[in-house]
């Protein structure tokens, strides 16, 4: 809620250096009003950036939302190393449900990424965020090849996409509640899948 | 928000008859400029029913699309039938992946789904239409329940959460081609799991 009255000037040329405020408060007025109503000038009046300064480092909403999306501190979660493909999938399953369920970060992460479904250029960046993501989770994927756990053609691309997008279809999409072994349930069928008894 | 422009007379009654009409203009403007810009005056304004009529069927913009999204024929999809439980999975993830990038029902699909995450009163209208999907989808695990292809404490729920979620991941988060096998690859992953050689 700071608005930059007669302040500018102090922030000139200080784009790297502010970049964290004017990430926040893309974030926070992203998740507060939309994509669709969030402005260059909203967002330089909240971070008391002068909006000269933050369309010389990004040329439209879009492109800065995109830079906000992989640099917040907010939306990364740290890789697991708990000895098992299943352990490391099950920490993974968590931390996304986590960052799409627990305030605050999860209305920026919902907010941002059911707009890049309606925005083209806001794709591109998602598309950015996704890979940047998927390149910190290769860790757990090599470990697991490396212990015999994962044969040598198996795609963690698609193993991932199953997984979080279970999380994203049951508390985005669906809003239905989910038990406590949510994400014990949800690997057991990507790793052991359907055995009829 | 009801503001009887003195218009109502015309339309008395005719709610129902010409609701397909108001569904495809509400659908449709959702598509074209997103939720946050949808307006019943717009929709009033698209479908040539009065406004008045619409406010008399539907309190809200987020009631109204509640139910477009359930009673649109553009949403819907046959339940397949294909004699396996295999078959009929593949077939729900093609039927899932056309829905969301054929348009004209994609671009309606997409945006409805992603408004739903950040409209409080929009979601329970999202969770009126995927318990509606996803009593359609049932015969097809009753089926293979019978069959035996799948044990008694499976959850197809979870099943088609993860399945569903693959393909939004992929085709509207992460906006990655697919191959052309990615159903195959995808009902292989959540029925066989992961095999290690």
């Amino acid at each position: 809620m700071v608005d930059g009255t007669g302040q500018h000037g102090r922030q000139r040329g200080e784009g790297p250096r502010r970049q964290g405020e004017i990430f926040d408060a893309a974030l926070s007025l992203l998740a507060e009003n939309g994509y669709e109503r969030l402005t260059i000038e909203a967002i330089a009046e909240r971070s008391t950036v002068n909006k000269t300064t933050i369309y010389r480092w990004w040329p439209s909403k879009a492109a800065l939302l995109g830079a906000a999306l992989v640099g917040t501190p907010a939306l990364r979660f740290d890789v697991p190393d708990t000895g098992s493909l299943r352990g490391d999938l099950e920490a993974l399953v968590d931390a996304v449900l986590a960052l799409l369920t627990k305030p605050p970060a999860a209305d920026v992460a919902v907010a941002a990424l059911a707009a890049a479904a309606h925005s083209p250029e806001l794709a591109v960046h998602a598309r950015t965020f996704f890979a940047d993501r998927l390149a910190r989770e290769n860790p757990v994927f090599e470990r697991a090849a490396t212990r015999g756990e994962l044969p040598p053609d198996a795609d963690p691309t698609l193993l991932m996409d199953l997984l979080a997008g279970a999380v994203w279809v049951r508390v985005v999409l669906r809003q239905t509640p989910i038990g406590e072994d949510f994400a014990r349930r949800t690997v057991s069928f990507v790793l052991d899948g359907v055995r009829p008894r």
